[in-house]
């Protein structure tokens, strides 16, 4: 949260009622004083002037007591410290325009002339006051809730307790939040203190105050001897270690101790804590001493003390109260610290690789995580930018990017693959081995970018997605299974939609226009009124009127009237199960529906457009934007209906709201990953979120990484990479990592078929450099289609048990050959980072080439031209071949103002062309266009090039099977 | 979790290969003394004996040293120290056998004499040890790791750091949990320590042996004069605690101090902190005085001293060491305290209603939720029992009802109503509202448990269901939308079982018996194995063998074939969406379902059985137990066909295994509730889940409450409480809370009709006493109907602000003649738990009357005997009869073994028979019982009385067009 942001919520966490009047609204004290009574008690802000110094310096003189001692100079100090403190905290605000210092005062009384002098001196420092003032009949659990309320008022920068000690329990003391204690009296507070590392909290005032006055009246300190009469708590011990560091002998006693007056006769300094009425006789003191009072009204029992220089208990609280605002203003100043970027402190979990390899499950099981909150203390988030989700996930609020928002990003690199095999190359084990080395091995920072998976292949065929061996995301049941509810969020809004649509059409097929307006447009409690929502649509339509009653029949009828026709609905249910039977539904054959079936189709979750443009928005008020663009469907007479249109955005944003937020989780050696959205690579765009990665690039800081995957092989998900999401996010990529394997270089060299659930022919498994120099023709492809970009290059080989030494230095030495940066083969799977310590050390080389970053092509071309460009420099297409339906379809789009949207191309990662059976680099063929669709809320035109299925099925014999739940442990048992 | 699950996972977390050994896994230390090697550094377990007394007490004699200090005296300081101790460790053990007493110690070389001692005196107590030997080499943060690691472990219940000075930083010390701070050197411990609260950590051991030692050697303190020379951090000033405590004066300096050998000779005891060679000359202290050195070794410098009492560096290691397991087993004794079942600390939030009361979405923001985690803590929960989701929502771990499994159970309230209106007479308000009152207005502990609302119609028609105006549960947008996800989950457990049954279909019937059996039980890796929910099946279908290439044909046949009857599927795809389209659909009509097209239909998600049985499931191993019985329909044969059948339950229970966990939100007074489950109120028992109530109700205490509410009327909610939810978890209800609202008896009373949406007749409006008079009758029925279950009955009259004195006086006078225990008007609306004081002091006194709790029917009776009772003596129908189709019904169910299942009715709310439209109290009815279901998962059979909708649909202007969301606040707006 900004800190504006705070502001606003700190006024509307006040009791009802009350509020925080802004620092800036005012330049006098008095102006912008409010006295609220709210229930009970009266709260209070008061607000400094903005230049702080316009208060008359006398405001501060305090009362002159009849003192031997010098006076004028605990004056003088005063005024330094006030100065000092002021110009500090003038400072701080010119640096940071979103301060605005705040301290509360929780008082139990009228001002008295103590609590007047602090709070004119908070008014000349610049330091606005919140005034909680309490009724002297406050309960100690009242006292304590007020405390606890302004400890979680961000707003809030230091408390001053101003009660009668008796008031004054431990537990409440204990209860003030370290960062706010400027009284340093809380047990933390004290405890730091006296370990002497007050870096972490602040010294109580009052001890401040008297070390000052001491200073003042003596030299040196070193070897002296001092007496404390009184316990004052935190106060005393301070002082005693103060004292203890100056090189003071301390002794410290209650007034009643017997030794005392032969003590008193040879002590250099003696500070009386608390009030000891004539006690203190006028011969008692080593002439030249110094005797010092904290307790106010005390003075007029040293009156006559002779040869002894006497601070006074006023002295003593005017300059503690200038201490107090110093310390104030310090405590603005570590708020504002703490606001900037912190470097990492990032302990990686031990990992001790077993071999052989145990089960994903197994390996994820025998790591414990660390505490999610433990891992985003130490990546510099603030305790209130995470929202936990049990103890191993967490989302993160979006506001870290304006707070880091001076932060430079780190590198960016993009994980892409060669054309895989069916059972793919492993991409995600790679992006997760690269983190853990550069993390955990190589001390930089560095942070793992992934898509959430579908749910529904983990019960399905494919299993887990959480990367596999030593190279993964734990705990990988939770990653693969509901993790914080975003494509539960997603299918919410994505079937709140779609009930809309069918609802809508039914209804005004069975309603007047008159009928349907009364509806839309409700009197309540006699008054008519249009949503702002469906303002909008008067606006779209070209009305004017805001009055119900002032549209003519003919604009009724356009408002009303979406005339949505039921066989070009596009919008689509979705569910997150492999449920084939979905696939073609009728619906709406009930009785109730009024013979308005029609038929229609469910998707996979991960497949609906809310998710491309979850991966996309920039942030809330760009995704509710997308969300209202979205095109459902058109009228009977052509025109696009939108989310608008239905008048459902709001409500879709409403129901996406915590889904915005990536979700933050660690790899095994404990680096962070971000886990955010995970649209199709085919009709979508196939990456992780643009909001995920625009936080990791804030959070790992200009020499930091972070590595994001793109789906599919180079030529579909880098492709989209750089020409969809590089566009929406305006993030330029430094390095781009190539997967590549010897089993799908072997298959691009001629090799036999690869497929799920069959062995491996025997030319996998043995050696063969034949197939393998062959098959290289693919990588050489795939490392030009990155250069086209103009992004260098790095091959990372992922090494299985079966490659032969041989096979592994022939593709490297190929790789090189071909442009490739560098070429190295990585072990990540059998050994964790420590595998990917070599591909580590590629990439940070490589991320400091020079870097060309361009696009394939200008938007303004053409639809047609565009995918003409794609199928011709990344595919190696001959020409491209519309269907009549594409070309239609194409022109359909072009007149409707989507012309200049980028392209999505929706075909098969077999293979560089459309035939999945044609591996290696083929060439010469005509990419067939067989229809285009759009996703104007995400923002592309997505060709489709063959059949794209949206909804996978189940096997005879599931995973499900192996699926099951310890009841006693609650482990998950099966999952891989 | 419980101690011994703690244990478990103590081990588990461990480094790869090493283990706990469980205390009493033998009987000598030498014995159980394991060393592994781990990683680069070492983690041995040695296990005290069980009776801790077996080991010599010779162990821990210590090398005499040349002194005139009483060196015997502190010998037997150690052995009352020891043996106190050991007792108290061993009645700890006694009366908590879960108890496994374990220090950890972190150590960088050998043990040496020192650390010798610690461990024997360790042993000789009972304290297992678990030992972590680090390399000279380690590294700050690796030893921060280590520390943090310990903390973490809930199994270890104390740490003793034994590492060189120079590795011990503040940062490191600082670490420590306070709760296993057995050496008191964390700034926390340190900082109760000088704020002389060491209830709530340790005094350092060493300052404990110094003060014993000088206790022993001089009677009193008090006014004595002591030095301490050097500073030894946190010993040093808790010493000097120490000692002001007792009345000492104390000068505290370092060796160097010039000053110094005038004092020496002055002090009547000398504390030497840290080692100072040569300094003390023989002569330089007082006769008599007592000397005593902190530092080994440090004894023959003042082997010459006369006249003093010397107490050796070697003596006070001896007695530190049997303070720090007299520490270490005062934190097993913390740690019981903490398991053991703690009084609510509830701080209210306070409340200041507004006249005229605004919308609930502006008192739910006016109002700033407490963070969940201080709730918890206020109310008792351990940190490890919380599950956060953000900020304002937290599940809670079902090891509570271990934990506190000796505690006795609250009160228990249930909360139903009279007929109701269709607008509803605001039982959840009265259930809020009651809560507040007792918790915040009479200080006495009060848990409210909720049903989650389906989120598809806060999007519909009826808005939110967190309560409304000053009794809400807050925030109610968190608690109307996902929650915690419970819904979505079960959504997802739903479909994946339905898509199941449908690819089952499909598989089954195009494939051959072998090649199903070849699929099912697949060749991996050369060996084909059964799964064991494979083996289940097996063993039901009377199939002996369990290699799977022992199966006959037939048997192949039989174990692959469930012959689904697809007409004859009942499991229905569910969306928590309105989605009236969904009603009535045909699926599998895609070319890949090769023309398995059937029709089917989606319910909305909470009308789910899967609903159900996480309302009524008791645990886990219950809720797993009950997801495998789930009946999806049945063969062409007619045998029922189940989840196991399909091999799904695990699955489903993986999928469901957060969800078990009730979800804690607060009320607007910041009083504690449970959300959880949400199952609809005719198809299944419309309450909120038994764990949530078994949690709460342990939770609340002996003297406390929990306010659990029913759906519909008492005739339906009430009834299936007691019938089903209270036979299902075996609690007994003490009070009923029975709503009613004037404006509803005035319904009763023949009113004209009231509907949603139109403006109330002017009868509901004003005063008339003759409606509200004959209205009563319902009223008079629903006491009748609660006494049948012989609970005593409190009406609580829901006050509109259109009811006159004269009609509530009126309601509460009939109704307390009808035999209620009490009848009082509440206010909770208006004022929040202010106004429901009054009805919280009559159920507390109603619910210490007698109580004579029974079941209404016994289960073995003939279902059709069970419906007759219900009907009968509930709704007072004259008797029921049954359609052709319930009959057939019922016979099948009773010879599939559900004939002694409990009955759920599926009836209108709106009326005390099946007819809507009759209000009050209708007589001499024939109850139609249209068809017969089953929930075997669930465990209930529900007779269809009428047409029950299983998905609402949405209106022409659905809520939704209000609701949206400021992208810069993140407010939502239009919620009700």
């Amino acid at each position: 949260m900004r800190l504006s942001a705070a502001f606003r919520s700190a006024s509307r966490r006040l009791p009802v009622g009350a509020r925080c009047v802004p620092r800036n609204s005012s330049l006098l004290v008095s102006a912008t004083q409010r006295n609220l009574q709210v229930g009970n008690h009266r709260v209070l802000v008061r607000t400094a002037s903005s230049t702080g110094g316009q208060t008359s310096e006398a405001a501060v003189k305090f009362r002159k007591q009849p003192t031997r001692g010098d006076g004028s100079a605990s004056e003088h100090a005063i005024r330094e410290v006030i100065q000092k403190s002021r110009q500090e905290l003038s400072q701080l605000c010119q640096e940071n325009i979103a301060i605005k210092p705040l301290l509360a005062i929780i008082q139990m009384s009228e001002d008295d002339h103590l609590l007047q002098i602090n709070k004119k001196m908070a008014a000349e420092v610049g330091l606005s006051i919140m005034e909680i003032s309490l009724p002297v009949t406050c309960t100690e659990d009242e006292l304590l809730e007020e405390v606890l309320r302004v400890n979680e008022e961000s707003g809030v920068h230091a408390v001053y307790l101003y009660l009668p000690p008796s008031c004054t329990s431990s537990r409440l003391l204990n209860s003030i939040h370290t960062h706010k204690d400027i009284d340093g009296v809380c047990a933390v507070s004290v405890g730091h203190v006296v370990a002497g590392d007050s870096s972490r909290s602040f010294i109580p005032p009052q001890a401040r105050a008297v070390m000052e006055l001491l200073s003042r009246h003596d030299a040196s300190l070193e070897g002296k001897t001092a007496i404390l009469l009184g316990s004052e708590g935190s106060v005393g011990l301070a002082l005693q270690c103060l004292m203890e560091k100056a090189g003071m002998a301390v002794l410290k006693c209650q007034p009643g101790n017997t030794s005392l007056q032969k003590q008193l006769l040879e002590a250099d300094a003696v500070v009386v804590l608390e009030r000891s009425p004539s006690l203190l006789h006028p011969h008692c003191l080593k002439p030249g001493a110094v005797l010092i009072s904290c307790s106010l009204n005390q003075s007029e029992c040293f009156a006559g003390v002779g040869g002894v220089a006497v601070s006074s208990g006023d002295e003593v609280a005017h300059l503690s109260a200038a201490f107090r605002m110093q310390n104030a203003v310090q405590s603005v100043s570590l708020w504002a610290e703490r606001q900037r970027y912190q470097p990492w402190r990032l302990r990686p979990l031990k990992l001790q690789p077993l071999s052989p390899v145990p089960s994903d499950i197994l390996i994820s099981r025998a790591q414990s995580p660390k505490p999610i909150g433990r891992l985003a203390q130490e990546i510099g988030l603030l305790e209130e930018e995470l929202e936990p989700y049990g103890r191993t996930k967490a989302k993160v609020q979006l506001s870290i990017l304006d707070r880091l928002q001076d932060t430079p990003n780190g590198k960016y690199v993009i994980v892409a693959g060669i054309t895989p095999t069916p059972l793919g190359e492993g991409k995600s084990t790679v992006t997760i081995g690269l983190v853990q080395a550069l993390s955990a091995h190589l001390g930089l920072n560095a942070f793992a970018c992934l898509r959430q998976p579908s749910q529904g292949p983990t019960f399905g065929v494919k299993g887990g997605a959480a990367g596999g061996g030593y190279a993964q995301v734990i705990p990988m049941e939770e990653f693969n299974l509901h993790l914080t509810g975003d494509i539960h969020a997603i299918t919410a809004a994505n079937n709140l939609l779609a009930a809309a649509v069918d609802a809508r059409i039914l209804h005004e097929a069975s309603q007047s226009d008159m009928a349907l307006y009364r509806r839309l447009v409700p009197s309540v409690n006699g008054v008519r009124r249009f949503a702002p929502i469906q303002l909008d649509r008067l606006q779209r339509l070209g009305i004017t009127h805001t009055d119900p009653a002032a549209l003519t029949p003919e604009e009724v009828n356009r408002f009303v009237r979406l005339n949505i026709d039921p066989d070009r609905v596009t919008w689509q249910r979705v569910v997150d199960t492999n449920d084939r039977f979905l696939r073609r539904i009728t619906v709406g054959q009930a009785a109730t529906e009024k013979g308005h079936a029609r038929q229609a189709q469910f998707d996979i979750a991960v497949s609906s457009e809310i998710m491309a443009i979850l991966a996309l928005a920039d942030d809330l008020t760009d995704m509710r934007r997308r969300l209202g663009c979205m095109v459902v469907g058109s009228s009977r007479t052509g025109t696009p209906i939108t989310a608008d249109d239905l008048g459902v955005t709001g409500a879709l944003a409403v129901l996406m709201k915590d889904a915005i937020k990536p979700t933050l989780m660690q790899t095994l050696e404990g680096t962070p990953v971000f886990v955010h959205a995970g649209p199709f690579a085919n009709i979508a765009h196939g990456n992780s979120s643009v909001i995920a990665d625009k936080l990791a690039l804030k959070l790992v800081g200009e020499e930091g990484y972070v590595v994001t995957e793109a789906g599919f092989g180079a030529d579909i998900g880098m492709e989209k990479f750089f020409n969809i999401k590089c566009r929406a996010s305006g993030l330029r990529p430094s390095v781009c990592v190539l997967v590549a394997t010897v089993r799908a270089l072997k298959m691009h060299g001629g090799g036999p078929n690869v497929s799920a659930g069959v062995p491996l022919p025997k030319e996998y498994t043995q050696e063969n450099l034949e197939l393998v120099a062959s098959g290289c023709s693919n990588l050489k492809k795939q490392i030009e289609i990155a250069h086209l970009f103009g992004v260098p290059v790095v091959v990372a080989l992922n090494v299985f048990k079966t490659d032969s030494q041989a096979e592994l230095d022939l593709v490297c030495s190929i790789a090189k050959d071909s442009g490739a940066a560098a070429a190295v083969p990585c072990h990540h799977w059998s050994l964790g980072g420590r595998g990917s310590v070599e591909l580590a050390n590629a990439v940070k080389a490589a991320s400091h080439q020079e870097n060309n970053f361009r696009f394939l092509y200008d938007l303004q071309m053409p639809i047609v031209e565009k995918i003409r460009t794609i199928a011709q420099k990344v595919y190696g297409a001959h020409d491209v071949e519309l269907s009549p339906e594409a070309q239609h379809k194409i022109d359909y789009y072009s007149q409707q103002g989507y012309g200049s949207l980028p392209i999505c191309m929706a075909k098969t990662h077999l293979s560089l062309s459309h035939m999945p059976d044609k591996k290696g680099v083929p060439t010469g063929f005509i990419l067939p266009i067989r229809d285009v669709r759009a996703s104007i809320g995400a923002g592309f035109i997505y060709p489709l090039v063959g059949t794209m299925s949206t909804m996978p099925g189940l096997p005879t014999r599931p995973c499900f099977y192996d699926i099951d739940l310890d009841p006693v442990t609650q482990e998950i048992q099966g999952l891989f």
